[in-house]
């Protein structure tokens, strides 16, 4: 049975998954661009082939994955009615993903074809049906499912996540979106399968029971 | 200058201190007994002459602590007056601490001298007070602040706290103490000096900037 899977969530130590006052300039809130660091070192090790628990990690989240879900605050600053087209995400026009992403939006706007086989959807319809379109989008892979805090946290306490990759990185944010809330009884149902340091964060793995 | 150290304070991967419902036969909270095995299993390990990071950090912890202060439920699961003065504490006749220890609690009993050294001392005294006497009977050593969380909580808002030595457990509680939780900007004045992983938990160390 194809899965559903959250990889890369990023945790400051004190539990946040963005920092206060999100806005344009400050995407993930304030002071919490730090918490993707080791991220970017990761991809850049990558590039100059070397290995490492964090590239390691890295790769687990490309694994046989067919589709995306995101919610839309990981799809781009823009809050409110479209006032057009042009955004069309943070990655440029030729998106990692190379293959349907469906964001959740109130704010629907046509399929945004994008170089390289990646098609964003804008999607209001409920979690189940969204997930159904992505695991028949995914033709018998994974999907994976993206951020903000409140959209994992939706699908958790639809009871629809597999298995949740996050990663603990060492600063304290002191406020913001807590990722383990707002999730009644549900997390009962996940227990730790795994959890390593490199030398920059620490790699936590939750899985179903 | 001598400090304020907390050492050895776990915390579950959803970043509880304690579960919920605690009483006399779950001091700790229901289902966090567990999150406290990595502690037994260093202890044992250094009795069998064995090292490694849990016995390290373990060893961090009692290393010049000259007194110690904790709150009423580090000290027992009584609540209220006490009934009477039969209850000296979690750890026998001969406690681990051999030194001053600070309770702090509404209701007042005289000092508790047992062997080995340790006196336990029932203080209802401002913080600052009690951590005058304590830094005075240390005698130029450091002071230990144990839990629980509440009892870390006020000695972090006043601005009292030095170094925090937290490990967080592979367990998923969902509700209880949160740790992180009332400090208001406090928690801006530390910085995560380190991050390691020991085969069973994950040890973080936060010290005042």
């Amino acid at each position: 049975m194809p899965k559903l899977r959250v990889h890369n969530v990023t945790i400051s130590l004190d539990g946040f998954a963005s920092g206060p006052d999100q806005r344009l300039e400050e995407p993930l809130g304030e002071g919490f661009e730090i918490a993707h660091e080791w991220m970017f070192a990761a991809l850049r090790e990558r590039a100059e082939g070397r290995r490492g628990i964090d590239v390691e990690y890295v790769e687990r989240g490309e694994h046989n994955i067919g589709a995306t879900i995101m919610g839309r605050n990981m799809f781009g600053p823009v809050r409110g009615p479209w006032p057009d087209e042009s955004w069309t995400g943070w990655w440029g026009d030729n998106p990692p993903f190379h293959h349907d992403v469906f964001v959740h939006t109130h704010h629907l706007r046509p399929p945004q074809p994008m170089e390289g086989g990646t098609t964003f959807h804008f999607t209001d319809e409920p979690l189940e049906t969204v997930l159904q379109r992505a695991y028949e989008a995914a033709e018998g892979k994974d999907v994976r499912l993206g951020g903000g805090a409140a959209t994992i946290q939706q699908y958790v306490r639809a009871g629809l996540v597999d298995e949740m990759h996050l990663v603990i990185a060492p600063i304290l944010i002191g406020s913001g979106e807590r990722l383990f809330d707002n999730l009644g009884d549900r997390i009962d149902g996940y227990r730790v399968e795994e959890m390593v340091s490199s030398p920059a964060v620490t790699h936590a793995r939750l899985i179903r029971r």
